[in-house]
């Protein structure tokens, strides 16, 4: 990708009606823009309306400060929720981890090839085991133990580092602790976790035993958002992988790590590129 | 396949100790048996033994009549649950269908090819509507409509038609209807059913819809034993597709077909090799 | 699909410009079509564009016979490649087909259960043996035995028997024999065929043979259109199974079957509901 | 795995011929050795049997220094190419790289995490883009540039560096040197190659813009054991994945490299713990 080059992203979904594509399309082509991605998607049964528009800026006759107010109209006109990014606002991703270092290592290592558009300001954990990893980044380590009585008082201090940080996703790489529906009404749609089962087969703890009992033939990963009701949340990306009787527990969890890497590393992707609509608990995924 | 070749096939399984694989393979080799094929596995958390070995019976010493005699006192040293099979005794087949044809035509054809080594006496249906396909392939068709108050009769007359057909194996190929705990009982891992979800995903009705309502991104076919408990029998094979929102109701129906067929004809052909040992819920499946 | 629904569905290609998306959206939307699916692509390396639209015809202000006429100054202004579909004018496919039926059968069966927006006016093949499989379906079915002395005759035939009929679209459903460059000519890009390979590995004859002394771990099929270079045609859809080394050559051949049956059934659908263009040897496939 | 036990696994080879399985079963039963894992093959069409036998050498009544001797005679006398491994005696593996980081981050991740049992004694490049990597993980690095003129020094101090460091198998991991035919001679199926394409698909460099210019719909990734001639050698693993036209030659770069990491640590994975046989140009992989 050229760095140099200023690309918008509008997404927006609304109630389906003649003339969307027209229309949106025309707002960029009358301000001279040149679309190099338009995406859309009609649900019929639910009558909605689903789009994502890539434009380059380069020769845009609006600002990019006056961009928001020139969409408002129409976007209102159409009942629309909508969002529009820019490829040099690169998401500042917050990255929670426990014990288990093989999400991380991952994401560490793309974001390291420029795989992501992203800044890493800080990891936090509940355990002091990955610190390491984080300095050998050089990305700055926050140790915040929880224990159900410091829990309210640690998700205060998390939030407060986060607001700092100016962060705007916030990834659950691997981390073991849930966070209170409180927190996570303040970071709708913004907290990434990845779920160690294809959902929603074996929600809850330890879903590779769960998988071996019943004796599946396949088994899988599942990223989402996180919502206060856990496991429920819009899911983003899925992967499987087919396994036998001769695999152990162990084996699932070795294979169950690399489905882990592959779709969070895939989810957080989607995710920083604008691709992915929230609607009605579920996810419309433009890739 | 050379099909004038007599093959047997013994599966056993036992709980673990020194000398099982030694000894059973001994045992054909003393007789002047030829081993094809050996499969083992040790479920060494369980501390149990599963084994399938196949052995050429041309220059076998022992008659074929004499086997199980010769092999029950083994056995019964191991503690083994143990079967045999010969290769020119096919599995006799009854097929249950409502009105769907899609995993119907897909048996007979790939019957009609020689990939499964079975006899299909006959076709049992509580609608009309796929006489005709039956007749085409000249397998007798039998129409046993049910309604909550002829149900017991009629599952009297399908185990009747089933008995008088010799048949061993019975396979629902979309049977649209909930066979008795009484029934079942009596066929037990006998009877193969194709669900048409990722099970335990989605179990119930209408998998595909509440794939739908729920945005996964890949949705999944599970063959399995028929057991009580509707849809916890045993799993015999698993396949998946990815989908994306793009995909309406329909169109994960229409996947979803291609993955019924598929794993339904694999789990079949499992079935009807001698593949398949079922222990505590789950298969050791030797492919 | 609603069948009463007229829906015109255009593709085109042109080199990149600023204001395309938006200039043939105002198209559809000045004449009160409603767009019901959009998709586009820029292949940034070549500098080109590509685009399917389909809209709803109902309430289009502009006659489906003027269409071609109202399009035509643009197209040629952006010096575009494009043709117009309308969902009612089904495509008429003709199955060329040898011995194997696996292949004939697939399309029938999914033909039957309107999969396919498509009429099936004749099969031809160069032996008898399908004859009743084609005379169960209620299709005409012709026979040309094809020698190296009558090829040239026999192809004359067939243009004649494809003209009157009125077909738009070759299917090669496993037929055996090659197409003279001259026969292919005159259907570019309208003739499927499937090879039994994942080219470009393993071209030419016998490609299972061929994997199975390489000791491949995966095969695969693909659906390609015919050009005069044998196996080196546009490739329109390809997929793959697992194998290994307790693969014989005919366990090959019947992984491979399911594999073709499904690529090529996919490939048929693509091209008939209109979402293939051919560019500089390669597809675009908007699916 | 429990690290304190010991096995004992047996790789054989030979004519197929009556009474193997038993016999070399027999063979450590009778010296009280329980077979963990057996698994056996027979390729009827060339008259050839393959077996792996995994054996606890807990009260196993020969020494392992005995072994070698007493299996010896039987070998001869079933003409069997054979090696037998112990589980306490790691593989000592050389890395030889170049400047792409992604297969030595991964396998010097999964040996961190103990998904190998191997000791890498040294890491060895053209460049010296990867020490720092190396020191992160406390490997020894050796800077060997290479050009025309140096090859053939360079080459002999490879060998002393891999002699004295008791390697037994060398993986590139995306070093791009060919090594000479007298190298290669003295490594026989010890050397492992990940090569960015499904073999015999897009040979030679840079498959990724052959696999772009062609259009496929899926790319591949695969190892293999290097042989003089190139990309020609016995194939241990392939895995694919799917593409589209929506991705560029960057975008294939980054969807193989996923694959390139994955198939050469399954390919490492299946070597180390002796699954591997090759015969007549291909593998055989007990997995």
């Amino acid at each position: 990708m050229d760095e140099a080059r200023q690309i918008a992203v509008l997404l927006l979904t609304c109630p389906d009606r003649k003339g969307l594509v027209s229309r949106l399309s025309h707002f960029v082509y009358e301000r001279e823009g040149n679309i190099l991605d338009l995406d859309e998607h009609v649900d019929a049964e639910a009558g909605r309306f689903f789009i994502r528009v890539a434009w380059d800026m380069d020769g845009f006759t609006l600002g990019r400060d006056k961009l928001t107010a020139a969409i408002t109209p129409l976007a209102d006109e159409f009942q629309a929720s909508w969002s529009i990014h820019f490829s040099d606002e690169v998401a500042r991703v917050a990255l929670l981890v426990s014990r288990q270092d093989h999400c991380l290592q991952e994401i560490l290592w793309r974001h390291q090839l420029g795989e992501f558009a992203i800044d890493i300001p800080l990891i936090v954990s509940n355990h002091e085991d990955l610190a390491p990893l984080a300095a050998q980044h050089s990305i700055p380590f926050h140790h915040l133990p929880v224990t159900a009585q410091t829990k309210p008082a640690q998700e205060a201090k998390l939030q407060d580092l986060l607001v700092n940080a100016r962060v705007d996703t916030v990834v659950l790489a691997r981390y073991m602790q849930i966070l209170s529906a409180a927190f996570v009404a303040g970071w709708q749609n913004r907290i990434i976790n990845i779920h160690h089962s294809f959902l929603p087969a074996f929600a809850g703890s330890d879903p590779y035993r769960q998988a071996f009992q019943r004796g599946v033939k396949v088994i899988g990963a599942t990223s989402h958002y996180v919502t206060a009701d856990l496991d429920e949340g819009p899911i983003i990306e899925q992967e499987i992988t087919r396994i036998s009787h001769r695999d152990s527990v162990p084996d699932l969890k070795r294979k169950g790590r690399d489905l882990e890497r592959l779709v969070l590393a895939r989810a957080l992707r989607l995710h920083t590129e604008s691709r992915v609509i929230v609607c009605n608990g579920k996810t419309i995924v433009f890739d």
